[in-house]
């Protein structure tokens, strides 16, 4: 029985901090998001140089203030699971510990508190609560079509990549380094701003023949963009597909996944609709 | 007999004023649209400095009378119906009064005036005009497919927020204040400005590292574009469907998915109209 | 029989003129082409000062040659048919009028010739020649799509434009004229030039509160663009489906139409299969 | 026997260079992807000036040695099929002997060097080796619904290009050679960048009546990107169907349709494998 009530304690703690569908659980998880965001913009506000200026000191303090908060987070969370080693070396738990670690490296290394943006990561905690209620159907729904369109667009952008360094360093030799094009990265880098569509325009071709092939690039670009859109395009649609199908089941195998227009179950040959 | 009297009157300004379906409303509802459109021409062209010096005296008469035509509008729409309160604090109610507001603050503040830009929020009305004839299904349609697409995309909005934040975050550091990325705000502005693919290039990247880095923001931002249109692509399809698959239903063997033309069930032989 | 001479001999040049199916109707329609063309090119390179300056006169001359042969062209398109004035007032005919006018207005008016640029309006003769052989079914298929698709386009580029109506009338509001917000219209184009995603910075926002706005346009812009290409991509689906759908006929009423996986006729309940 | 020897190390050999299927020519062309890409790596530190004045001589050596590897290769290739003069007028054989020569040239021109960016055309060998394992499928999946789009997405590309011809032609006409617009063909490539959505801004309209037309070709270039993404879609839709479909056919009633997992027809309830 007393064995039992550090037991209780640690499954309790672990309910609150890890679980969150009960309301407890929910509510340290908004709480948290909100101390995330919070930290977030103070180490915003920090870096606008007036701000900084005038409210550097309060802005030192509240920092230290989320460092300790986040300490004593990761603390609790190792010490409510049985197998702490798990979380330390789980995506978010690396997340975590890099969130953590620039207010302490701050101390020995000048310099390292701008490393407190990687606080940012945390912000994609915002998920986990997203995951209650309605949307968690429409997330598991898109995470599913993004899932099977992953090969698919790797192999697209791959592509993209490769066109970029042909084209790229076709630039280079057609602009030369007198007009922006100082060298072969730079050129790609050109490539990928103008295929993208980004289009920034800090390099831009300069001779006549340099703004044929830029031209070439740009109507190349517009034309593939529409080949991971395809893509992502049919995956969703399967998806829905999938999801659909799932309710009809056969009456008697109890198999599932008919199409919407048989009218015999594809398993076992007895009529769906009996 | 006598108290009849005010409530016809009143259900004929009624008609007028917000009906559309009858011809004296759909003047009224064209007529109101070609004083919107003006009176928006005239704010526009006011704010033209070589237009303004020297037209400037006609343009304010003509925006007063614009206000007093407005006014009166605002005030036939409160009398014609039994519960004016509901249309002040209607969403167009409101749009209504903040367009109408400007005018007449502009004699107590001074550039009080340039607020009647917010008269430009009345070109809403215009799709009020469209909702009629062939137009209406093609809104409705859309509407219904946007109205299914809201919670995707905005999970797929905060999902490229959070990116921005983090991509943001890691450039304000790679490229430092002295390259543009002044503060961290600045820097969430300019992963925005490059995710979009929109590339003002106000702010570009200047380091090797720095253009890494933006070229990874751009192939992702060209690459996630997909994402919202194979969403609203599903749900246009699927909205689509439902409009079609609505009608029929066979009477014999309640099956579904008949086309819009078909007079005898695909599936089982028999009429659809019994 | 010498009153069947004349109907002959115009007959036959209409042939040749208007109809691209024979070979000398495919071999004029090609020639007139590459006429257009070789006319368009020289246009350009005439309006380039450097290739101006040493070939101006070369250029002067061949401009007068082709000059000549459109005249000679547009004069055998009215003799060739019996109602000239059909053709004249045709989208191609008042096209082909537009094309030859300015060679004969510059003889009159001095820079009249720069008007040849519309001889480039021609260029959409082009896809006559593609209507042959296979690509014809193509085009037809994508015009039927496009057409399908115009009233919901139109709807969508109106409520664009109402939307960087009211933003880019915000935008004048918070970024005022120093910052190159000019004016409501050159806000609005700013607003156009940020939704498209285009982005030239020309101009671009300065203040803080102004890139925020300018960020929630961009998202809105990288948000919408789904829309056309989701009714556009249903469209494509939808005049697919039809084209599919066109070579099933019932073998007892002959009526076309039948889904893919239809079992019996839909218009007179005969099974399909016999 | 003896005659069968050198066939026998020819075959062998080339099942090591052409084919990749066994380990020894997945190896092989492994190893080579790697030269590929550490010799365009090289040519690219190269062409930075800093790392050149640094490194320049090492990176020469080392060229010299890809240089002398390829050729190596080159030469393997040609002894170990009978037929060499077929792989010297392919594709991939063109782009290797391209990639080969620059390093042979340089030593009669200078500055031929420069054209060693060429090898990177021999990273399209990337995709020789992709075609094995799980990624074989994506890839015929993705390289079908692509060549059924290749015919429409050029009539769209065509149009296109009309229209920014026809387009570039105006905008010469209203901005004139003082604004940016030099030329005909200069007025041509900024329609390209707007109606492409780059907008570099190197050439940005300044006439109000110049801003309205680019208003136009903005929302004509982000309304007809939809174009060739509802074409892909289409076509990867209809390639995925294909894919689907071939393998099964009900051999009691020839119906076609069934899913990859199904055990029985689902029209007529039979075995789908007597």
């Amino acid at each position: 029985m007393a064995s039992d009530q550090p037991k209780d304690w640690r499954f309790k703690l672990h309910e609150v901090i890890y679980e969150s569908n009960t309301p407890a659980g929910k509510a340290f998880d908004i709480g948290l998001l909100i101390a995330i965001f919070s930290s977030i913009i103070v180490v915003m506000l920090d870096s606008v140089v007036s701000i900084h200026l005038r409210y550097g000191k309060l802005f030192n303090i509240t920092e230290w203030i989320f460092a300790a908060l986040f300490t004593i987070e990761y603390i609790l969370r190792l010490v409510s699971i049985r197998k702490p080693i798990r979380y330390v070396f789980s995506p978010l738990g690396i997340i975590d510990l890099i969130a953590l670690l620039p207010s302490y490296l701050s101390i020995f290394f000048i310099g390292a508190q701008s490393l407190l943006v990687f606080r940012a990561l945390r912000l994609l905690r915002v998920f986990r609560i997203f995951k209650l209620g309605h949307f968690l159907t429409e997330i598991n729904f898109l995470t599913q079509a993004l899932k099977n369109s992953v090969r698919k667009i790797s192999i697209f952008l791959l592509t993209v990549l490769t066109i970029t360094v042909i084209l790229g360093s076709i630039m280079y030799l057609v602009e030369r380094r007198e007009n922006g094009f100082s060298n072969i990265p730079e050129s790609i880098y050109w490539a990928i701003v103008t295929i993208t569509t980004v289009g920034y325009g800090d390099i831009s071709p300069i001779t006549p023949l340099g703004k044929f092939v830029a031209s070439v690039v740009m109507l190349i670009g517009y034309a593939i963009i529409a080949v991971p859109t395809g893509i992502i395009t049919h995956d969703i649609a399967v998806a829905a597909r999938q999801k659909k199908e799932l309710p009809e089941s056969c009456p008697s195998c109890s198999r599932e996944g008919h199409d919407s227009d048989a009218l015999f179950c594809k398993y076992c040959g007895s009529s769906l609709f009996k």
